[in-house]
């Protein structure tokens, strides 16, 4: 199975920087990882803007996207919802994939929405639905899956029944996303497992963080399951502002270094990842948590 | 099968370091990471007091540590060394296990010891057997076992040409050292696996490093492919100074983190490993690799 890689770095990473960075400089990292070969890339939140100020320019972003000459051949453009009146946004500038979700997590959930987590996912998926309607890519997605930084462990089970109302609305790409960072590989493993037991043909993607060292442990784990749709910030940057402690993501040049150095998806461009990363570290003046992009890659294939 | 610390950041850890602990400091950190419960410790290495000053006091640790009074009850105080002079040290002040190995690497052989990789495997086999002669414990290992930071790939057949010689010689404790940080979880599961086709009464250990982000990713591959010794030090300090990219150890309590979230060595001390990393850090006035010292553990264990 192909391996696909969907940066969110300029949603995930940017939103939780203190500052906002300037749309023409969003403009040239996008252009970089578009032209890196990135088969996904999240460009924002439709978010409010006044509550979020660092995803104000969304819209703009996709409309700058959607000129008939910068429109990209071969990535997805991708942005996240909270609720229609996001979606509306998202449709007014051509979004090509709509992700959504809701949080297992009643805290965060409650945090975060203002709703349960089953008030959460009835909205969430009449919204999908609505997204799927107009033909556009929908992906569903269940965060704090596995685990919570307010409340600790998540029942596998409230998981899984997430998932199944997904997919009995007839939702199958679905994202499990470790917002707080508390996943174990075998877990990743096991839930994946139960997902794709309810649901053989499910195209299902991980959303990992490294808050613990162990992100790109889980994304192996999450390869091994048959995970095929890997979310990554650039850098590593990143982290969920709505949960206590907040690691990067699981970051996309370790992520691809890693891959290639088994033979996996060498089409993608690992050295301009690297200098987007490198832009980056400049841009907020501090070292991001990527491993790669420090040490310099290794450009041999290890043979198995 | 148990899973086994062997403690190794106050050897592989300080040797990378410019400055040189004091003696005091050592002990004080020693006597932290014994009261956390390491299995095994590595105090320090024989190498030429002028050559590797971080390491001069190796011979003053382990007579600390042999006094009656401050002999620790459950850990095996190891010793790294280069041959038969290292040796005769470590047997004048009481190590409790012998550490000695060889380099897979030509290129890595000779920058360390001036010897061919054939050369120095009969002379450390010599070491070793001379060692068990004496009833210590003996570990051997082959360095730059996954890829060297001079020559890039390294035959897995080369690897186990080494491995096979160790256990001609009676030798059944064998790590395998991923130097540089090349290594892949593949990688780590098929060389393991080989290594248990070659013996499977062999006592396997891995020597992990975190260069490119896949530390506690080999780690888990290693735990797959049955290997129940992890050298790890506090922190994540470390790295080799002999090659090119040095990046840290695994990090002791990232990796004990892990284990115990997964209901594994629970009886290990994890909050004290993460008061000595604290102490470490602030020591060297640096922040150092390990994840967990900095965002705090997780105190629920994952239900599987």
């Amino acid at each position: 199975m192909k391996l696909i890689l969907h940066e969110v770095g300029l949603r995930d990473g940017l939103q939780m920087e203190k500052q906002v960075v300037p749309l023409d400089v969003k403009i040239r990292w996008a252009e970089e990882l578009i032209a890196a070969g990135v088969d996904m890339l999240q460009l924002g939140s439709f978010v409010h803007p006044e509550k979020v100020p660092q995803m104000a320019d969304t819209d703009a972003l996709f409309t700058h996207f959607n000129q008939p000459d910068k429109k990209p051949a071969n990535t997805v453009l991708s942005g996240l919802v909270l609720n229609e009146k996001g979606l509306d946004r998202g449709l007014a500038c051509s979004v090509d994939m709509f992700c959504m979700g809701v949080s297992a997590s009643e805290t965060h959930s409650k945090k975060n929405t203002g709703m349960t987590v089953a008030e959460a996912t009835q909205r969430i998926i009449a919204t999908a639905k609505t997204a799927q309607a107009t033909g556009k890519r929908v992906q569903v997605s269940v965060q704090s899956a596995f685990g919570c930084g307010f409340e600790g462990a998540i029942p596998a089970a409230r998981v899984l029944g997430i998932v199944e109302q997904y997919f009995a609305a007839g939702i199958h790409a679905v994202s499990l996303a470790d917002t707080a960072g508390h996943a174990l590989p075998e877990q990743v493993e096991s839930l994946f497992a139960a997902v794709f037991k309810l649901n053989p043909q499910a195209e299902c993607a991980c959303h990992l963080h490294n808050t613990y060292g162990l992100g790109l442990a889980n994304c192996r784990a999450a390869m091994n399951a048959g995970v095929t749709v890997f979310e990554s910030a650039i850098g590593g940057l990143g982290g969920c502002p709505f949960t206590k402690v907040a690691g990067g993501n699981v970051c996309t040049e370790d992520l691809v270094h890693y891959w290639q150095r088994g033979s996996q998806r060498t089409d993608l461009k690992l050295g301009e990842l690297i200098t987007t990363a490198r832009s980056m570290a400049q841009h907020f003046e501090r070292e991001l948590p990527g491993m790669v992009y420090k040490s310099g890659p290794l450009s041999y294939a290890v043979s198995l």
